[in-house]
């Protein structure tokens, strides 16, 4: 055996692996799960074709060739091994492929391996090199959580919507900010980080859930950002560690900022809590195919209420609201994912039914643009 | 408002009958959940058509008649109101059908109501009435609980296995026992209960789920069993809370008792935990299509492997092996099921390939039958 690797960190490591690497695809050899070693080091690696990732832990390692195992058993036995350490080596029998051995306490497997050819060259940038990769950038890994998952949620789960069901990251000298829209609602995040460059990235929704994971696993460490053609590449801790590179849609988001309303007839604080759960009760009773909530907004108070073949519900909210009284309707899913990042206070800037309605917290890089049903 | 019920209380009680109630039926009925109140009490009911529930919670209440509402929003709502008491009552505005009025805190809303005709008498026995229900007895819930979930494995899921489907129940002067197979595998469980009456009833399996539930929540109450024509009837605790009705399927189990192996060429003990575990890690490199893991039992040791496209695999496990050493092969999912319920010591006893094996733990009624594969 020339690796050995405690099975508890493999373990944990492998769980960001097992994300990604499907255990069903049109091409197969994704099905497969990599790994080679160098001195002191087991390195894993795997793709879906949208997302590569690669991770390298400390191990007791000889050096070990590409090699490629299947995923799914080995992500299955890793978990379950008795022993505290797992040792890897390379066999091979008279007569057969190549084989990876792996032995844990009592528990000795051969897995068959397959031929390494065709494999795709994972995108994630070497070291320094800036050739395929100009544009770079670093950033605290929390902070581009925040702004990730405050927005995800407004891009188009829709196979049609094309570029909509993609995340916008936009890098200039103002700061960085991600921007989702599914052409209804809009959602997007500031973070006051000037960056060295300007370009637009837009990251498909799902590859964006598996960078939130893999930052939130990053427990605090700086993200090293690269930017190619049509990938962008994340690195934990200069390059260590954690690499994944993340295939890029094409094109960029249709012009948002006109949409994005500045003014207001109508200025409204509330409890944000209160008011979210309030929404949730009274759509409860909302109409099945629309989910429309009516709000009715006075002097001191929001009344919500909603109607449908069930019957119908209101509740009333007190809230500071400045501005004439007015009537305006929402798709109620909409609102409460626009009001979910929302703190304990939030603020709403209304126009009325025919005007995009704006949704902020306090003092956060968030806006949501909402627009309202027609009444 | 003419009853008024902690929201805590209704919220837990209904947790039961949400599992019960379909949110979609053929029988459109179904959907929707009954209540009534008389002097201090509130009544809830609801049915699926094979399991009829009825729960009874104190609540302060002048009596209202039997109506019936959607229950999937009453449900929804009644786990997000926001005060502690809910407010019940009957409204009804010109024109239109009636309405149940629900309010707290400051929501409030009415659900339209359903004509209650149509609506199935439900099968649950009144009182000391044997009419109906000529068999009576009782038993500690927490005894039936583990006679039922020891067997419920082996039942079948298959649509064209009819009887199978179900776990049967036999009550006789020896004792109590519950039984289940689907024809490859089957598993007993014997309560030293003596009855008053001999009787055998087969309840679907999908029912015995909900049985369970209801019993698990009974916190060690007494259970009232009576059986009628077609149906089994359980209340908690001499009639009072939960009363719950379970339609039996038609005939019994062919006579499996010659197919319990009573003698055994090879006697095995080993530690439940060690041989399900290896079981598990093993069976991760076997045939896709059989499950198949080979045992060899040898003095000292039982040796499993298994072998598939992934590769092979081997663990060893000590083990008490008494009689001549023996290679006999499992499907490892009903091994493993089989082995579930057994404690920290399993018994095996193996006469080969071709004859059933049986499982038990130390001490327990509980007794499971395995056919080998064919080596």
């Amino acid at each position: 055996m020339n690796i050995t690797v405690p099975k508890k960190l493999l373990s944990d490591q492998l769980s960001l692996l097992e994300r990604i690497v499907p255990s069903r695809s049109a091409n197969p050899l994704y099905t497969y799960l990599g790994l080679y070693a160098e001195e002191g080091a087991l390195i894993l690696f795997g793709t879906n074709g949208e997302v590569d990732l690669e991770v390298r832990l400390p191990a007791e390692a000889q050096s070990l060739p590409r090699v490629l195992v299947p995923a799914q058993p080995f992500f299955q036995l890793v978990r379950s091994l008795p022993g505290d350490l797992v040792a890897l080596g390379l066999a091979s029998e008279p007569g057969q492929g190549g084989q990876l051995e792996l032995s844990s306490g009592r528990f000795r497997t051969r897995l068959s391996l397959a031929p390494a050819e065709g494999y795709p060259e994972l995108l994630v940038p070497e070291g320094e090199d800036k050739g395929a990769f100009p544009l770079r950038t670093r950033m605290p890994s929390g902070e581009l959580v925040k702004a990730l998952t405050h927005v995800r949620y407004a891009a188009s789960n829709e196979e049609y919507r094309a570029i909509f069901r993609g995340v916008q990251l936009e890098f200039s000298p103002q700061g960085f900010r991600a921007v989702a829209s599914d052409g209804y609602r809009l959602a997007l995040y500031d973070l006051p980080l000037p960056q060295g460059f300007q370009a637009k990235a837009v990251v498909p929704a799902r590859s964006v859930d598996e960078m939130v994971r893999v930052l939130k696993g990053a427990d605090g460490a700086e993200a090293d950002l690269a930017l190619g053609e049509g990938v962008l590449a994340l690195a934990l801790e200069g390059g260590s560690g954690v690499r994944m590179a993340l295939r890029l849609m094409e094109g960029e988001f249709p012009d948002y900022q006109r949409v994005i309303p500045q003014e207001f007839a109508l200025k409204v604080q509330v409890e944000g809590e209160a008011l979210r759960e309030a929404v949730r009760r009274v759509s409860v009773l909302s109409d099945r195919q629309n989910h429309r909530v009516d709000l009715l907004l006075e002097e001191g108070r929001i009344l919500l209420s909603a109607e449908g073949d069930y019957g119908k519900g209101q509740e009333e909210v007190p809230a500071q609201v400045e501005g004439p009284g007015m009537a305006v309707a929402y798709n109620a899913r909409y609102l409460l994912e626009a009001l979910a990042p929302v703190g304990d206070r939030a603020h709403l800037g209304i126009s009325g039914p025919t005007s995009p309605s704006l949704i902020w917290g306090d003092g956060e890089g968030y806006r949501a643009v909402v627009v309202p049903l027609r009444v």
